[in-house]
């Protein structure tokens, strides 16, 4: 099997009540890649500068991410994104983007790339989630992420492209902007009329539902010690869920697709921990089970009958 | 076995984006007491006055709540609260409070109530909540809910309080101004250093985090299609906990206080599909369990092994 993604590669700018990095290795393509690929052969399909360099390489070889598929520029500059988390995490505002040589990217995939059995659309324009879904004809299962900005401003293509996928990922304030529902299961099962059969709600520090269309199962976040950058976590998320989906070949039953919800959670756990990509990119397998192993047991409860009056 | 509640008995009067009530029925002690109601004798302990009238009564012996302790002030009125919830119901705006009778309470136990094996301190004067906690010598489980306002101006008392207890039962944001600490497990352990062994967070719609010495358990909020308004689902959340541990003889073992959280987010779930008391006055322990077995099928997954690269 293997496992394509298409997004952004980035160096970012962080501050957060923890302390703060200038400039790390970032984007969704990247977060997703590393956490990814402890399960499958992964190919990141992304643009870069000619700022991006052999470290930055390194971080992705070192956990075998195949490197192929990244489009380098020359000239160029990689895409930067600088922020700031309010005290208590919970939102960040941007101070700056530019998005340089991902402003004109256009994906250009390898046939290596356009055979992948999985594929994951990060969150880039919509046009070219559906381009991209479209050239990986032969794929079994395919996931997006997306944002506020395109439900703004270009919510038909973004429904273009949700149409063409098998799961949506957002977070819960996305769904409630593009559905206009508060509750989660009603908000994802609106946006899972235009097709998908699965759709995961990302709910931050308070975790993440997947919901079926009969169905709907909830994993808290994993409980860290101390959070120290949260910039992504969704990404991770993403990567562990579609990754285990992978693993299984692509099915997308509900056992399997509630073990991706667990795998997901257990690897943004690690994320948080530290800066940018540095906790996961020297994170080992045996860890990420030990966290899937503890997650069950700290949810698990024995249904006892109490005899109720 | 027998459980007392302290607390307030109210008249509120909510606008929520589904709707509104001028005048129903509400107060800690009463959410509180018709959840626990299901599983054990309730005593309820509170202030009322000259306005509280036969429909009220009703509702609580229509659940077979015992209001023999239930104070009437001749003459006094019973506490008015009105709030107005804001379009998410993330946060609501209180417009009037008026304690009336409340705001004197000083809490009159029968041999009965102070006779009790589990007690529910509901949020009250912190140097209240000790003194009645004196009273209820025997009691084998106490627990005790607190707000910001106590927080903020009587935190020795409240230290003081829970000292005495067995369970604090607070929400995140409670919890993170109590002790500076945005995590809700090394919180909640603050909070756990001045006495007692278990903490409950409540997550809002989120769900709750039952933090141990050593363990944390996590559950969901129950989805429901509809939140019409979300006044005392905490109440009912503790009523359905605390009554819980009281069916299991006062047993605060983790298996009881794992099932406890579970019958509290189910009866919660109840509680907000409509306004007030008006849900939880005519629910049936029948469909209590089914939720408590829905529960654990939507939180649980199977550990399957993936062999991770």
């Amino acid at each position: 099997m293997s496992l394509t993604v298409v997004g952004s590669i980035a160096f970012d700018a962080v501050q957060t009540p923890h302390g703060g990095r200038e400039r790390m290795l970032g984007g969704a393509a990247v977060h997703f890649s590393l956490a990814a690929s402890f399960f499958d052969d992964v190919r990141v399909v992304g643009p870069v500068g000619d700022d991006f360099g052999d470290g930055e390489y390194a971080v992705l070889h070192g956990r075998n991410v195949i490197t192929d598929d990244i489009e380098r520029v020359e000239g160029g500059k990689t895409f930067f994104w600088s922020g700031v988390y309010r005290e208590n995490m919970n939102a960040r505002d941007t101070l700056e983007t530019d998005l340089n040589v991902f402003e004109t990217f256009d994906p250009k995939l390898s046939q290596e790339s356009k055979d992948a059995d999985v594929l994951f659309l990060a969150n880039i324009l919509p046009a070219l989630q559906l381009n991209v879904r479209k050239q990986c004809a032969q794929a079994t299962f395919v996931a997006l992420d997306s944002m506020d900005l395109w439900i703004n401003i270009a919510r038909d293509a973004l429904v273009a492209a949700i149409s063409a996928v098998d799961c949506v990922i957002l977070n819960d304030s996305e769904v409630e902007l593009f559905t206009g529902e508060r509750e989660v299961v009603a908000g994802a099962r609106k946006i899972m009329e235009h097709g998908p059969k699965a759709m995961v709600v990302k709910l931050g520090r308070y975790g993440a539902a997947l919901v079926t269309p009969d169905d709907s199962f909830w994993v808290p976040a994993f409980p860290v010690d101390f959070v120290a950058d949260p910039t992504g976590a969704g990404d991770s998320f993403a990567g562990g869920f579609v990754g285990c989906v992978a693993a299984h070949g692509g099915d997308a039953s509900p056992a399997v697709l509630k073990l991706a919800m667990a795998y997901g959670t257990a690897i943004a756990s690690f994320n948080v921990e530290e800066f940018g990509t540095e906790r996961v990119a020297r994170l080992t397998g045996e860890e990420i089970s030990d966290r899937v192993r503890e997650l069950r047991r700290i949810t698990a409860f024995e249904a006892d009958v109490v005899a109720l009056r």
